[in-house]
């Protein structure tokens, strides 16, 4: 099969590989029918991580059943699923509670399971799925064609916007800031507006990212930063804070302005992966009052939530796919996010 | 009057002060009736913070009215009332959301208020109160006197301990932990308790402290610290792990306890004051989903609904007073708590 390696920073190949094949009782094998380029995959491609290479790169894919091995009795053979990023085995204490990604057998794409067995990236035709019952989800056929972009985002990026909107608790009438205008943020704008938010603010200097914020039920576009960004939104607020911030950088910059939106007593969601210089100011925390949820998003838990509402074409959270390219593609698909030309670069195999 | 300095670190006097006056039209003059020691007042008198000497201590207080200033209109002169450890509008943002400890103009005993007026510690004859209305609470008439160490308790510690289990969100059929066994924890073990948790283990090597713990709803108790503490839950549990814990000290060891002791998707809820070491492990955070929320507790917010529980004898958290001085034995209070002779101490003026 055609797969993706990142051989060195900026070097990303699309090659042939070995078939995934059935390793354990528990494996599903997908064919891809649509993966893409996330935006923590730049992290390696840009050299700011250190691996070592080649990478196997991809971890958002949805595709059709191919085979499962004997124990899986959820998912079969022709069934169209949507895979989150991270799998978990369904079973036990952190995923009964609903938090998959905190699975105690968690394993990602490209990489190994808990049982050492290899995993493949996702931008790849084919790949193996371990723990296959407590990690697809099956979507009902049949459905437009076109949703594939909006199916896609459930894997990780529109479940992890929500992940972020949920974790600052976001409720009816709230006043909501979201950081980052990637499309996680542009995620947690569509989230937070499904959930019903009165106002969301979205800190944004990019035109077209502002546009699409607005699209996804943003009230205002704050361009500034730091200190002036805060005051900004005070201005917006007449002198009051947002009763809740999304954070989805991961920055150390992007945490405080996310912590000195908010009003004593608000709410921080958090779903940027924390690079390296990102710490929690825990005094200005207790002396607000401010809490602090968030992590890698239970998209497992999130996805049959989501599904109803992206097959009813409710929300559209595949918008924020502005390019796509076959599968050969994958590194223009890099380099045209990187350079910031693509938002979200969809891949089809 | 008479009022409590520390002069040095392990040097407390009660001494002649001036009366404290209407500084201000939103003030009120309290005569105080009892008022205590607090865990957090060891810290100037052991030395381990620097401040200027003298300090004028206390922060916890219930008395009656002496007067009030002309624009005070919820309280009045022969009221007897609670004081929370801080002061606050009751108007702003803050406030209105339910944290009036993160108020815009929040004071403290023995400090200055938002104007620059002096207020007096606590642990004094008479007290001054800014924003007596933002700040105070009125006690129903008449009321068992045996119930002032209960209602003394409304002021910082029993609603600081209600702070952590809300901030952790413990609710009916919770596993709590609760990391400390001062009087903050044994409150934060009452509040989980009247809060529905299930199981309770409190983290203790103190027999009195074990035992006052199981009094107010602790299931067990776990005396070892650090990752055996950990692993003891874990035993407890069957390999499971905590809900939600409760970090009642402020030290980087016992918020690492806490962290430690949740299972994926865990919350803790945390009031300790951050000592020096403080932080938190964002790393840790993100990849288990555990959120952290808690800080400086909003007592004003709480003392409404905590009080018809006291007054009707539902919860008893007067019992962590286990010894009780008159104000001139404050130097007594201090080294009984501080060689741990006494878990709290209160004090009759």
């Amino acid at each position: 099969m055609k797969s993706t390696f990142l051989h060195a920073p900026g070097d990303i190949r699309v090659e042939e590989a070995p078939d995934p094949v059935i390793l354990a009782p528990g494996d599903a094998i997908v064919r891809v029918t649509a993966a893409c380029v996330c935006g923590s995959d730049l992290w390696p491609y840009r050299g700011v991580r250190q691996f070592g290479h080649p990478i196997s790169m991809g971890h958002e894919l949805i595709g059709v059943v191919e085979a499962v091995g004997a124990d899986v009795t959820t998912v079969k053979p022709g069934d169209f699923v949507i895979s989150p990023f991270s799998f978990s085995d369904g079973t036990c204490q952190s995923c009964r509670a609903g938090f998959p990604s905190a699975c105690d057998h968690v394993a990602f794409f490209g990489s190994t399971d808990s049982s050492g067995l290899p995993t493949v990236g996702a931008q790849s035709e084919l790949a193996r799925i371990p723990m296959a019952d407590g990690s697809l989800v099956v979507v009902p056929e049949p459905f437009d064609q076109a949703l594939v972009p909006d199916l896609l985002t459930l894997a990780d990026v529109m479940s992890t916007g929500h992940h972020a909107a949920v974790s600052a608790g976001v409720g009816r009438g709230d006043v909501v800031v979201v950081v980052g205008d990637g499309a996680v943020g542009l995620s947690g704008v569509l989230a937070a507006s499904r959930l019903g938010a009165e106002r969301i603010i979205a800190m944004s200097r990019h035109q077209d990212r502002a546009d699409l914020a607005r699209t996804f039920g943003a009230t205002d576009v704050v361009a500034e930063r730091g200190d002036e960004g805060i005051a900004a939104i005070r201005d917006l607020l007449g002198g009051d804070q947002a009763d809740a911030a999304l954070e989805c950088v991961g920055t150390e910059e992007s945490m405080d302005q996310a912590i000195g939106a908010v009003r004593g007593g608000g709410r921080v969601g958090y779903v940027g992966v924390p690079a390296g210089g990102s710490r929690l100011p825990i005094g200005v925390l207790f002396s607000r009052n401010i809490t602090v949820g968030g992590g890698m998003a239970p998209a497992r838990q999130y996805i049959p939530e989501l599904l109803p509402d992206v097959l009813s074409g409710a929300i559209r959270p595949g918008l924020v796919f502005d390019l796509e390219l076959p599968l050969d593609g994958a590194a223009e698909a890099y380099a045209a996010m990187d350079e910031r030309r693509a938002i979200k670069t969809l891949l089809r195999p």
